[in-house]
């Protein structure tokens, strides 16, 4: 079977002020989801996003929306954007009290269920929760900081990819893996061959200033393709 | 003196979706400031707007920013928006216990320092804090709230804004009276006439549908000259 | 208009291993209402009675509910009560953010909405709640903290029905005046006399160990009579 | 050594209006405890049993009380049902800051120490616990809402169970496997092979609607002998 | 009746080194009281003081113990400095839910009950507390921010201090008015005349740098002097 | 290589009234750190010490700080200590969302970072932390409840410590296993053998009472020595 991979362009990047047009620029440039992060300042002091500017971008695009939960009431946030409609929803186990209800609530309406782990979290707590999921995104530097310029991907970001791919090879089942934070043109083909499947596009690869969308789009194809080949 | 009525449209009834243009055309329409509301998604169940949003407005339009927080942590928001670049800041008297404190860092920065009362908050906890104000920002509807279409304006909005304008009279000083939630085409008149000197508009005033802004906002003159005349 | 005074015993003195034969005996006993106390083990370290209780004893009897919710988190438990059936509930405005919307929940479902104070609190609150308010409990005593038996009768219970009295006089609605605390057969003519009209009922009146329920009962007609008499 | 199972009806399917009989009637028919479940309506949105009603029934009954906390300050909730005299306690790690004291708090007092944990929650936090507990409680649907029809017991219920044990054999210590959650006579028998020996008992079991009590006993008594049955 | 005027330095400036040799050399100096803050971190970010300091220091001075607490959890502070043994407990209104039995647990064990106000919050919420108090502390800055150089003194102290002392005077007791927060020689006198009654003191009065302890007694003196002088 | 143990005494068993002196004493007697216990009062129930006590002290020796922190909100502790310039830093993983970037905050000042474990935390908690860490402290008690005599060591001290010291040779790096907890003469060689090579020192060593600072110290060594030797 063919390896296929996801881009993600984060929705953080994309134009705020102009996002209609923005988010047509994305989808004429064949990306795969828009990623969208929602922070509720608590989480992390961060919050880029308004739930309401996510509800009228729904109804101007039909690009699958890839949601990221950052936030401490887990399940008011879910309601929201299965509400709104989205194809896959991540909310972090570290503030998920009742994991297991959460994911529920997210497959009863079928859409993708994704559990999303901070850098420092082991993946020993996936052990029951691994064959329910859709996806798993790790996070590769710290949600929420992005902005910090001195935030930089975490040193064990390979060798995390490559024991989830372990794990849920031993599940038997279909399950991504996403990676967010500072992929870069020059990391993504190490990322792939470690085993990710979906990747969250930033500033360090879709967005890279000073190139048009179609530039960077070539580059990110070569860099995916390259990570896909047998070395 | 003569009494002027600033016009303040909310930014949750602008097109989300592209702000921009949004936004100019409510400045070539000649509104006063864009009045921008900023939800946590814990104060209430709602966070329609990011703070990177604002961020990114803030270099495309010299239009006033006068926020509204609706948040559990009032300082990290007022020191957001500080370094945004606002001209307008209030928060909510019912979540800060320093709320002394967070006045002077407003006003440290030159920004005008508003509170903002619930429905049912009573004016006497402005006892003490009235002198060091720019403004008041009354809430006629339950913040956060608005797109619960059951939620109509409390009945006692006039006889609030004149007990406020009473304080403010004994005071001597130069405060402004905000009024935010439900303020239509037929009630602004009355709210002038109580006192009202600050009209936060939205769905039923500068955003009815069916019609241009520049239609609606003639109409707006009509109420507020109706409201200003001697009757 | 002849005054009349409704008599609510409290739950929490009923047999609670044996509520539904307790319960039709204060029913055949001649009281008002049953008021149910639901705590929540946080806003005062009890828990004394649990929604599925309530809910099963909604089945077995017509006697209206007066629930006083202790909570945290106000709009779930009135949602719970809303669901059940009940009369009238009283919430606490010391952890309401959003008074005025929680009030509008309840009277939408045609049940009497009431505040509840702390002694503590001052009346100031009311300001503008007041004309929306069906009914305003008064506590006695820290709420929660009945069985401390070092826990008095506030001295200050009758200067503060007076006040609130006063106050509902001057917006010529009717607005019950209901009492909490160590409500006993010597105190209540006073009370009474003060202006309270809905007397909450334990230990110290309708379940004074020794005697009957009847000759409680009729100790406390006689002392109910005996606060609207003419003096 | 014969295999022993515990059966523990929960009292959340007792008649709450009548529980001097209703838990006279389980006494009668042969169960071994009486499992109670405390939540304080943050840990999850219920609250189906005061301690005040714990508290008097502990006054009738020499049945082995079993408390299972679901609550946010474990603390408090273990104090007072110690006060109460309980034969077993279990408390939710996850909610647990300092868990291996809590442990001391209760086997300080002579009651049996139990950690409960839900559904998603690996095994590998009881790594240095186990040796200190004296049963473990799973649960195979997310606590607090088994109200909700579409809650099933999750799929990996046998495959966590058995992990359990083989992490209990390790200890070479004699501990509990409790189970709760949709435990029925047809899951029974697996669950027993699996390793559980404490089967917390509802609508699923023991008080299936349309049989007596002794019926449903003697399907029960049936089902577990064909678990403990070789095969 | 001569007005006496109680001088209370604050132990935040103090030596915390040698805190033994300095508390000593401020009751040679003749004070009333040691004036211990004790902060939790959470009220404000800041905290001076361990509660494990005040119990070493207890056993080594008669100086009565005036503590100010600065706390989200009132009643345990309490608790603890009760059993530590001090004259005076203030606690802050705002975060207080059970103000009438916090002010009852101390008074029970025969120390001096007050509460204290942020410089921002209304005489109001006293309406029913202030005869249960012995003392009222108004802060002058805002607590916990003493190291804040750009926090000065509210220009409303005189104004707060004359309405409190009004209310105090309806009430025929005899009730404390202590005033912290830059409280310096130029402005006693006028504090003491608008009815300041206790004098927490810091670097602007009995601390002032470059000059000894008995110097700077000697100019606090004369400036109470002045302050008690008819004018 | 040689071993080196490093002797950490508590601060909390040193005189809180006379640290200048008391710390002196510990510099002369040669130990190797001062220990700093933080508590916020909130992750337990005690408040031992507070942060301008420790800036003090700061400017009075050189010895080297190392600081626990026991709080809920690390990152404000954090940036306190190392504005006041201290030596290593440990926080608790249980409390810490984002430990990953704490970890940066510190080693970005030249600080040394560590991670504090309850006795109850599973060590997979370190699965991805351990390579980026200098040391590792292991409570061996509950903190927080030190002054809690019937608090004891936990039984699995040993195996948890030669637990880490596997997962440490694995990373290839030199981290320090800290323990903390009831260290005694009795127990130190058996912890040295087991792997421990940092000990916090408190009343059951180097403060044993009736014995002088350099007797005790003299015992210390020998233990210390008897965990190096060959056996």
């Amino acid at each position: 079977m063919e390896r296929k991979i996801i881009t993600s362009p984060s929705i953080m990047c994309a134009d705020l002020l102009n996002l209609e047009s923005s988010v047509k620029a994305l989808n004429q440039a064949g990306v795969d989801a828009l990623h969208i992060d929602l922070i509720d300042g608590a989480f992390s002091p961060s919050m880029p996003l308004g739930i309401d500017t996510v509800k009228r971008l729904r109804e101007k695009t039909d690009l699958p929306f890839d949601v990221h939960i950052m936030a401490n009431n887990n399940e008011w946030f879910i309601q929201q954007v299965l509400d709104i409609g989205v194809q896959q929803i991540s909310f972090h186990y570290e503030t998920s009290l009742h994991a297991d209800r959460l994911i529920n609530l997210i497959k009863k309406r079928g859409v993708k269920a994704s559990v999303a782990l901070n850098p420092a979290t082991s993946l020993s707590c996936l052990e029951y929760l691994l064959p329910q999921l859709d996806n798993v995104l790790l996070m590769l530097i710290n949600p929420g900081f992005a902005g910090d310029k001195s935030e930089k991907q975490v040193t064990y970001s390979e060798v995390k990819i490559k024991d989830l791919a372990r794990r849920i090879r031993a599940t038997e089942r279909d399950i991504g893996i996403q990676v967010d934070g500072r992929v870069s043109l020059e990391s993504i083909p190490d990322l792939i061959r470690a085993g990710a499947s979906n990747l969250v596009l930033g500033s360090t690869s879709l967005y890279i200033p000073g190139r048009t969308l179609e530039e960077n789009k070539r580059q990110l194809d070569l860099a995916i393709a390259q990570g896909l080949s047998v070395h």
